[in-house]
């Protein structure tokens, strides 16, 4: 099995291209890593930020520029353009693209992905419903129904079911030693909605929040919408580099920092104990609030992942968001979010605002399984079916030479392709081979790490794993012989 | 039984204090209708517009100078105060607080209402769970598992279920001539997750909207949590001023129109034929975008109501909501939203973003019932039922001297009060004594209409009914003896 060592240190290493340049810059100013407006490092500085020769740095400048987007000032450096700069230049834009635009970026990109029918489906972080207890769930459908009669014909609070509420908050206790009142939890419609939700209630336009690079993408999607400028924090096997998360959150004052620090998607990598007590002093320090999202914790091989961050929150700076419906009936929907009264009171109106609260059935449905006996041997069948999955496509990719860290949970493989393999060429006749996965740029905040894909091992058996991977082994070989 | 006759034209007559006037300048402020820095009317156009004397405009002027709301300028007049002149000023509100706070003011009155537990329930317009198929709808559970196994491991797409929505298009061809795509429609986890997506992705901040006064609660909320100015149009038994509306769509510009039109909830009035093709006329000439809000559209006595607004839209201005699960089981949330592709292509990546796509297991479960000959069944029966609980709830009324407009459908009766009788002690005293109802205020975009009450009849039966209005006129009997 490949290791990454080092790998991730000089992962702009002297590789760049113009291009990549460009598109990094370009990538910053989407994620609002650098306002309308604003001054842009300058050449120098770009070209140390991207490890590459200022020359090269320049080069990304001027055709950033010739494009209208960043503008020149005489004797002072590159600028991002304004929207009212921009404007006022002939475009095809009309008034009711403004907003959807931007949010179709990266979303429609991974949508139009998902959405191909293929054989060999190692895009969508889905589990396989061959492992899912289908038939078992029908039974507790009907006990549900024998139990709550009117179930369908009353609507849920707000918050979400009491009794649901009152069953996590012992499930947290005996599971974590974490003491969490009912009303401290929100039941949401997937923890899609969780992000959402945060981002409404908790950040305004203009506001900052640091944000893993790589990262899961409709996050990216959902601060931007929020018009939330988005500082990126690398993520590598052995967490964050916790001096550069102390700058950004001293010298940025982030709103939030969101995370994914369990199994992380795409990467799979999980931040060590040590630096999750350490962050959340940091978030205490910097008044910066941790929005842990927490939806592969219980998909571990060999033991259980540290802590969750909420577990050393003692001053309510963690918003913990996690999912189970995933691996029990993802049709269900269920996430639950943690987070402390004074946050909590926040959310909840912009929760009433969305839907008025997640549909009852859904939640009665989930807490009558969850809370089963039979749960618990699922998910630890569960475990040993993914991570029999893992290890066949890590078998699969061993004679390649593409490198990624062996995770210890979850559902993707984070890899790195060899030098010079276009991750666009491979897309495209992958997906024209009925073969599916999804380029790592996506997962970027700014937009580059173009040489990275994350392989899904959740929803294919063995047998189709070892064959999707050897035949995208072989595009990527017809590829290489082709220049 | 009372008629309303022509009171609606005097509505704000010589009765108006210079409390309610303040009331009024205030709900103006906070509904958008007069912004931050902006200036208000003179004191004599306020006197006209609250048909008062100018003095008592004046006295109400100088209320909200004392606390700070509003600002005297010398010789020029009174000017909203900017939030930045305000938080130079001592206040407990911190940082926390800013984007919560606004909202809670109407929603959490709202909830804190629903939330008492009464014997006598007129707050909620919600169908009392007897009228309601659960027996029957078990079943319908159970033939879905049987023929969608996977219906819970399973995604929707975030358009919502393919099937159901080409169902639903052809429900609206047969049923009212509209011809719509299937990827013209959206399915939505309730009518209000509708109007949040709508208000999110096709407005901004700062633009104006049209809302009817009085109208839905929530979505002064939605609206305004998003930063959009309130414009107020009355809605009386006979429909708008459509010169109003005119005058207000030139002048105003504003970019959406957020109607309620058939048996409107909070009045049960029904706009005519007549105006709902105008009304898509201006929308057009104006490019003013039409929310169309049909939520109560299958609840009528006599004859069906008119057709949509919708119907009448060919160039597609209009944005039609219709909800189904209210009257067949409003515990699945499930709501059907219909826009044009130029609209549909902002509105639903907004929906990726809340939650991905409402859960598939509701969906089936709707449209396995919705398309079956016992729900037309239901549907004629639920009707009578609720009739002869309107029927029960306005001749327990009928020797009040309490007036309204007998409503054609719908779930409420909207009830102008004496004069002098305060609504807020009426509650406080009502609630105390196990029964609630909606106090006008909160269904006023100008936080106005004090003497009226919304009484839903959909949630009692006829003797509770005829228990619940003994006691509330009795409640106001007793207030108005102490005076």
């Amino acid at each position: 099995m490949a290791s990454i060592g080092n790998m991730h240190e000089d992962e702009t290493g002297g590789r760049r291209t113009t291009k990549s340049v460009y598109e990094a810059i370009l990538g910053g100013i989407r994620a609002g890593r650098w306002l309308p407006g604003g001054k842009l490092p300058s050449v120098r500085e770009m070209g140390e930020l991207m490890n590459v020769h200022r020359l090269t740095a320049l080069k990304a400048y001027r055709q950033l520029a010739d494009e209208g987007l960043v503008e020149a000032k005489y004797k002072s450096g590159y600028y991002v353009k304004t929207h009212e700069a921009r404007a006022r230049e002939p475009s095809l834009e009309t008034e009711w693209d403004y907003k959807a635009r931007s949010l179709y970026v990266n979303r429609s990109r991974l949508s139009d992905i998902h959405r191909q029918q293929v054989d060999y489906q190692m895009s969508e972080a889905l589990i396989d419903p061959n492992l899912l207890p289908n038939a078992y769930l029908s039974n507790y459908v009907k006990q549900v129904f024998d139990l709550y009669p009117r179930v369908l014909s009353t609507y849920s609070t707000v918050l979400g079911d009491a009794e649901l509420r009152e069953k996590l908050g012992g499930f947290f206790l005996a599971k974590h030693g974490i003491s969490v009142h009912p009303d401290e939890l929100l039941i949401t419609t997937g923890s899609q909605q969780a992000i959402d939700l945060v981002s409404r209630a908790l950040a305004k336009p203009g506001d900052k929040a640091l944000i893993e690079r790589p990262t899961y993408s409709p996050a990216i999607d959902a601060f931007q919408q929020q018009g939330i400028a988005l500082l990126p924090v690398t993520i590598t096997p052995e967490g964050y580099d916790l001096d550069e998360v102390e700058r950004l959150m001293k010298t940025e004052r982030p709103r939030l920092f969101y995370m994914n620090p369990t199994y992380q998607n795409p990467t799979g990598y999980t931040v060590p104990a040590m630096q999750r007590k350490r962050l959340v002093e940091l978030a205490e320090r910097y008044q910066c609030l941790l929005v842990e999202d927490d939806v592969y914790h219980d998909i571990y091989f060999g033991g259980p992942p540290p802590p969750p961050l909420f577990y050393y929150d003692t001053e309510g700076y963690v918003l913990y968001i996690r999912s189970f419906s995933k691996y029990v009936a993802p049709g269900l929907r269920i996430s639950v979010l943690a987070a402390r009264p004074a946050l909590m009171e926040a959310i909840a109106p912009v929760k009433a605002l969305s839907d008025n609260g997640t549909p009852l059935l859904n939640q009665k449905i989930f807490q009558h399984y969850f809370f089963s006996k039979r749960l618990q041997e699922h998910v630890a069948k569960l475990r040993t079916a993914l991570e029999l999955r893992k290890t066949a496509m890590e078998s699969s990719l061993s004679d390649t030479g593409w490198q990624w860290a062996s995770p210890n949970g979850g559902l993707n493989l984070w890899v790195r392709l060899p030098d010079h393999l276009s991750v666009e060429e491979l897309l495209r006749r992958a997906l024209s081979r009925s073969l599916a996965f999804v380029p790592g740029s996506i997962c970027d905040p700014l937009g580059g790490m173009n040489d990275w894909i994350r392989l899904s091992y959740s929803y294919l058996n063995e047998t189709n794993i070892a064959e999707g991977i050897r035949r995208l082994v072989d595009i990527a070989e017809e590829i290489r012989s082709e220049h």
